[in-house]
């Protein structure tokens, strides 16, 4: 990572934590904030923090690459915050589910020649400081959304950053990525919470469940304080992803009540060809 | 296993050629059918089954312990078929997902005072003897449904016997098995095939997934010959819980077209909530 000497990341949860990490192992001087005292302090003991930044973030002063890897409600604020101080950032970039509001908060804080909207498809129900780990982007895409498509700079530095972490970068436009991540990912984490409310109300709990049910309901257990705000932003997209998806379960009860079986057949075998399409990389 | 010198496994999927590596690896003698030559030849071949048997079953005579691995709606027949010549058996029990119907069979069949109904919680997506392995149960929970209860000395055997390979006995009833596991197993598989189908109108494919994703829809990858017989037997209370769950997901979406942030966020705190109160054995 020679493009970078100091960089700053704002947020050390489960995704900001794991870049900083990675980071300091690519021996980049990581300055850093998070609103959570001891999340920052656990950051600076373990040596992956060199300076912990006061939350005004004055300090993001001269550091060339910015992080801001908050919920996605915050950053825009975080954005607002940084940019006066932010002239000597060559890239500055966002980890968060949705793309749209974050690209557009970056056109309004005048950064979006140097802003490129980063999603990595990594991490996993769990979140804060102590589920961060290195190496977690190894081989995972990660969506890049340029606020100014013409900023090919901004882009290329964005994607030898990721690819650096091990990551695969995917150039696409916000809007495009916020409507494909609210299938490929919004509606499977709003399906899994609703199976766990189903569940909760009948009295079993998760140790009731074999292995396949406890894969269906990990995602259950992320973050409502990440979560919440993905699901606002995207709220049109993943409104109509829930409604097929309520359509796609309407179809196989209505195959049960008629104990229709050649035609629930057709529906299991129908879902096991678009799970075998892609076994190869199961 | 000393209690049990020689054992026939009908079926030899997943499951059951998963109980026969274990079998064979504790040292009791393993007999064999299964209607796919291949699958029985490679069992074989692999000394994992010491004489295969034809299709009449007559080869079960003089075995002390029978094992019916085969999808739930073609248990009931085996065990006709099985019972003339039964009459060595101490212990015949199966390893479907549904236990009312072959607990009716085995009384049917004059069984019932040797049969008990048995389902490992433990396998995963994949079918067949080319996924089944030695271990595959060990830790896992297996339900034990006797066909008439007061058969201890049955209930016993099959205990010990999953005790054995590395389970976790729980003795219920069948109707009671069967109510539960329409919403800890049946459940989460059809909404995993929703999720697929649903995404598979959309021109996504599994690899667009991330991780999150990737586990929600694992169960879709499962056999359609073992779920669609699963789905029919159980199809009343499969149709209570999909309701159940068509519900709250019909919650979340209303929380989104209000933009309700507040009455989304409760609901993934409740889900979040539920994940969490069996974190320890995640």
């Amino acid at each position: 990572m020679s493009v970078f000497e100091r960089a700053v990341v704002i947020g050390l949860g489960l995704v900001g934590g794991s870049v900083a990490r990675d980071l300091a192992a690519h021996g980049v001087e990581v300055l850093a904030y998070d609103s959570d005292p001891s999340a920052l302090a656990a950051a600076v003991r373990e040596g992956v923090v060199q300076q912990a930044l006061t939350a005004d973030l004055s300090g993001v002063r001269g550091v060339e690459l910015i992080v801001v890897a908050v919920p996605v409600d915050a950053a825009a604020e975080v954005l607002h915050l940084v940019a006066p101080y932010a002239g000597a950032a060559r890239l500055i970039t966002d980890v968060g589910s949705t793309k749209a509001s974050i690209v557009d908060a970056a056109i309004g804080a005048a950064l979006g020649d140097r802003f490129v909207g980063s999603h990595p498809m990594a991490g996993d129900h769990r979140s804060g400081w102590a589920a961060s780990r290195s190496g977690l982007f190894r081989g995972a895409c990660v969506y890049l959304c340029p606020a100014i498509p013409s900023s090919t700079s901004a882009t290329s530095l964005a994607s030898g950053f990721w690819h650096d972490l091990g990551a695969l970068p995917v150039v696409l436009s916000a809007a495009r990525h916020d409507q494909t991540l609210a299938w490929t990912s919004h509606l499977p984490h709003m399906l899994s919470a609703a199976l766990a409310l189903a569940l909760a109300r009948t009295g079993l709990t998760r140790d009731d469940l074999g292995p396949g049910g406890r894969d269906v309901t990990r995602l259950a257990g992320s973050s409502p304080d990440v979560w919440t705000p993905i699901a606002r932003e995207n709220a049109t997209a993943i409104e109509t992803a829930l409604a097929a998806a309520e359509q796609e379960i309407a179809h196989i009860r209505g195959a049960l009540m008629r104990r229709d079986e050649g035609d629930l057949r057709q529906r299991l075998v129908a879902a096991q060809a678009w799970f075998l399409a892609s076994e190869r990389n199961s």
